[in-house]
């Protein structure tokens, strides 16, 4: 194997792909890359078996060849070098040549044989959403998927096509996201993706209009970049009824300006933090949200102005679902709705109808 | 005690004095910030006992008194208030009422009177200094003292005032840093500062022309910048005669570009990590300077321009002490001065002569 290629072209390559790395594998092969040099084509795949990342870059192709590498060693020395061409070449005994103007490289490398293959992926059943919309909708859902494994299921994020609409969904026992968009497919899909790929998947979306393919198997789900792909594992298992938790009607409605909101309800929770799992309380007036927390460090108060419709209510949460979901959302105004003291809260945007977060309330002992 | 402040400058003043707040201390009162309302002062002062640090801001005191006041707490509360007037009174039974906008807090504070007294310093053996430029000689020193506590005198830096001279003088068995500025002063001093309150006082000088006055007693130091006061405890015993270790004179002399050989060094350090202890080999010949590493990883060969005086010498190094010193040096082209491959090597600035970097070299098993 003998190549050329740009250093900065080769050092995005392996940033991207090395994503797919999750740090010590029982399986030296892999914590590599494997590089394939084909035609004027240099091809870097990474994979955790879970998830694999593929992306291909342009190159002179003197020998072409197939290798693995290192991701870390290969990826610092890569960085490390000056902004200048690279060649690459194999030399006896598993050792590759790095060079690039007076640096000069060997490495041991591994066999391209040894590395697992990735799922082949027939790009049928394919819908194409913008990157930007896409990587938005993960951020909205991905925080409120379950940490604990004891129902796997609730690792993931279920991502739902019905009549023309996506949506994701996360939950864990105690809130629920929903983010959803409309787009153009007929096919119906309901499948789940690991919260832990899918925020792989993320870093590596641009915030742009670019489109993204997606495509569904059995047991993967592709994202299709253009020059990346991303193939996950699906979760097994069927997903929670979401549906069924959103309560559609409530008994009051509360405006209120999130960033003014946010602000109450961080400073509230300084005084939430030692032995009181983040307890707030909430006294809903008609044009007042008033805000109240105490501990063996003292108490606070705080108002923000809201406009109510509907009857008052104290109702108290954990600070951090809520803070969780204030911070993700992007509106300026947004609504609550509520019904009693013990049922679930649900924030949306005031003007959007592209969300939807539900957090459970804290029962308080009377 | 009552009084209305910014919250701007009231939020600078606790980020300042927190620098001598080290964390989890045995006496609670050691994690407050005594806060003292007098005149049309606030005093705010925090000490670890080897750091205290005082500073003053503007406040409008209707009522004069002294408190203490946690200091994670009190300064996450002014960090998310909103940018207003905060008035802050006591009330009944240990409590402080913070009051901003609409925000509200009561908070348990602890008795002034509990809080340790600050040494108190006749300021009257003075020298002055830009307040960038002490900062500087900090950086360029405090990075080599000594991280064990086997001789306690080596986690100190060095300061010495002779022939108005300032010098700050850190070393470790392995390397040593010094610094040094004209000053105008006829005293003549040789003390000893804790490296790590060096380095809380090197967070709060600032980049800028700005005069620091330093004042000396028999245990401890004191930098006054104005508004803000900075007093170490000083190390006990004598320092090492550090003009006798470094050499005066050598046998070859290289020239080289600080960045470039950097760059060299960090890429061959790559492969000097696994089972090496950082082993880089310089073979100096007379236009160029080779660098060569190895490990199991494989093998780098790296080529720096030089320009040689005297004989070629192999020489090698543990690079983690090269790239510590080639870091925090400013100037475009250095001087390294050699004797042998078992003696100091001598870094230099090329044009400036306000440093001096000693690094010993590895021997070689032969």
């Amino acid at each position: 194997m003998k190549f050329l290629c740009e250093k900065g072209k080769l050092q995005e390559a392996i940033s991207i792909v090395q994503k797919a790395i999750t740090g010590k594998s029982p399986m030296p092969i892999l914590e590599g890359i494997l590089i394939n040099a084909k035609g004027s084509t240099l091809t870097l795949i990474a994979s955790d078996i879970d998830l694999s990342i593929e992306t291909k870059i342009e190159s002179e192709v003197m020998e072409e060849g197939i290798l693995v590498v290192d991701a870390k060693i290969f990826g610092e020395i890569i960085r490390k070098l000056p902004s200048s061409k690279i060649t690459i070449e194999t030399k006896e005994n598993n050792i590759i040549n790095i060079h690039c103007e007076k640096s000069d490289f060997d490495l041991v490398h591994m066999n391209g044989d040894d590395f697992p293959g990735i799922p082949i992926i027939d790009e049928d059943m394919v819908f194409s959403i913008p990157q930007g919309t896409l990587k938005n909708m993960i951020k909205g859902t991905s925080f409120a998927v379950a940490q604990d494994e004891t129902r796997p299921i609730l690792t993931g994020v279920l991502f739902e096509v019905k009549n023309r609409e996506l949506s994701l969904v996360a939950l864990d026992g105690y809130r629920l996201a929903l983010r959803n968009e409309l787009i153009d497919t007929d096919n119906n899909i309901n499948t789940v993706i690991p919260g832990k790929t899918l925020n792989e998947v993320y870093k590596i979306l641009e915030d742009s209009e670019e489109i993204v393919n997606i495509t569904f198997t059995q047991n993967h789900i592709l994202f299709n970049l253009g020059s990346t792909k991303i193939i996950s594992r699906l979760l097994e298992g069927e997903f929670i009824k979401y549906e069924s938790i959103i309560p559609h009607e409530y008994k009051l409605k509360v405006e209120v300006n999130r960033a003014e909101l946010l602000g109450c309800i961080e400073r509230a929770s300084l005084m939430a933090k030692e032995g009181n799992s983040n307890l707030i309380k909430f006294d809903i007036q008609p044009d007042t949200l008033i805000i109240t927390s105490n501990s063996q460090l003292g108490k606070v108060k705080e108002e923000a102005n809201a406009k109510l419709q509907g009857e008052t209510l104290q109702i108290a949460f954990n600070s951090k679902y809520l803070i969780d979901v204030l911070k993700i959302m992007d509106d300026e105004d947004i609504v609550m709705e509520l019904t009693s003291s013990i049922s679930p809260c649900i924030i949306k945007n005031k003007d959007s109808q592209n969300c939807q977060y539900l957090v459970l309330p804290v029962r308080l002992v009377k």
